[in-house]
């Protein structure tokens, strides 16, 4: 089973103070850049992997969306999202994606944000995301960059002439790396973005966008602090379709 | 058109000397990856981007290619690959890949070895192999890695524990690098690696590997040099059909 770092109580405090965890969508800065890549989901069926506190299932439901089911291993973050989501097409369910099962055809869109790369065992997932799929449905999803992931030590540094760097090694070393984020011993898998899509392809999908994240000029015209994101990626956003 | 830098004399005499210029592809530890990548060559057309001395025209040719063209911007480079090639189904003709024409439906493969990142219209010159190569069509190209042609000072350093980091930043920013290698202001062009593929994928190609080339454990043992390759990639391989 995957860490279960959401429901430690120091992590858990801290995640829910976070910006995406107090205003939602609009508080993450990836998401004009995500929303982009979603099909249109009036009458769709969707299914959201690692759901959190439930926003983008609301979003679904706004845009339409007949069934949402969110999944997450997080009984805290399930806890509250089934506290703020009334009755209706959205039902939460606690789930494990290490091994998750979904019915056949089920789904016109998966979607996850910034779950995959806790994942060890991601090309069964991505197996049976595209079972779960209808032919011709869509899979969208962030995740942490491998440059994010990669690095023995991760957080940047000042080079020689004091430029801000970010120390990039053991790219190509795949494999979990433990960090201190919001609580000590966060396990965070680390694979190289060719292995996330040669896995992709490997379980039928077509890849259709690849975006590793940057923030546009009005983004950091309104928040010069994510300057920092134009050195090195935090995220990337993947779209594909079965 | 594209810098020559290959027909200045320090550059072309420093790049003479490289393994893979005495020794051809096996001189040029990514080429086992990359050779994975191409298709049965029997009886087949092909062209070559970027063919410098000819080494991978006349690899075809062993192969049973039925005819081979081989396309550099540089004179000197032809000028080998020409003397060293006997007469048979290889044709060199010197172009400039920001301005070229090939004729439609003519090739089974493109092929391009660490050259499209000196081109600056990347777009138009994957539109042109689109429409060159027959439906079903391989293009399989080498580039130099993102992550590589990213730093304003490439080139790896130490962190303060001792450590080989590489020093990433001004991944987003796109546009020309001016480096010393061989010879002082060569030009590359940076794009994030989401733009190669999203470029190939607007062009109407289906992705089907990409690859961020590192040593293999053989690899390694015979040279260990090659260990910071794991640091950071300096190349990457891709794969695509029409």
């Amino acid at each position: 089973m995957t860490q279960n770092i959401y429901d430690t109580a120091e992590f858990f405090e801290g995640y829910s103070q976070m910006a995406r965890s107090v205003h939602g969508l609009d508080g993450a800065p990836e998401w004009p850049a995500l929303q982009a890549l979603i099909p249109a989901l009036a009458g769709s069926r969707v299914v959201d992997l690692g759901c959190g506190f439930g926003w983008f299932c609301r979003w679904a439901e706004a845009q339409g969306a007949a069934q949402v089911l969110g999944l997450d291993v997080s009984q805290n973050m399930l806890d509250r999202a089934c506290a703020t989501t009334p009755a209706g097409p959205i039902a939460y369910q606690r789930a494990d994606l290490e091994n998750l099962t979904l019915p056949a055809a089920a789904y016109d869109l998966a979607y996850s944000s910034l779950t995959l790369h806790y994942i060890e065992r991601l090309p069964e997932l991505f197996a049976t995301i595209y079972r779960a799929l209808t032919p011709g449905g869509h899979f969208v999803f962030s995740a942490e960059h491998p440059i994010y992931t990669a690095p023995a030590q991760p957080g940047f540094v000042q080079d020689a002439t004091g430029r801000r760097v970010w120390p990039l090694n053991q790219y190509a070393v795949e494999g979990p790396r433990t960090t201190d984020w919001l609580a000590k011993g966060v396990i965070k898998q680390h694979r190289t973005l060719g292995t996330y899509l040669n896995q992709l392809i490997a379980a039928g999908f077509t890849i259709t966008h690849v975006q590793e994240w940057a923030p546009t000029a009005e983004q950091l015209a309104a928040q010069p602090a994510l300057d920092e994101e134009r050195d090195r990626p935090m995220m990337v956003l993947v779209a594909a379709t079965r």
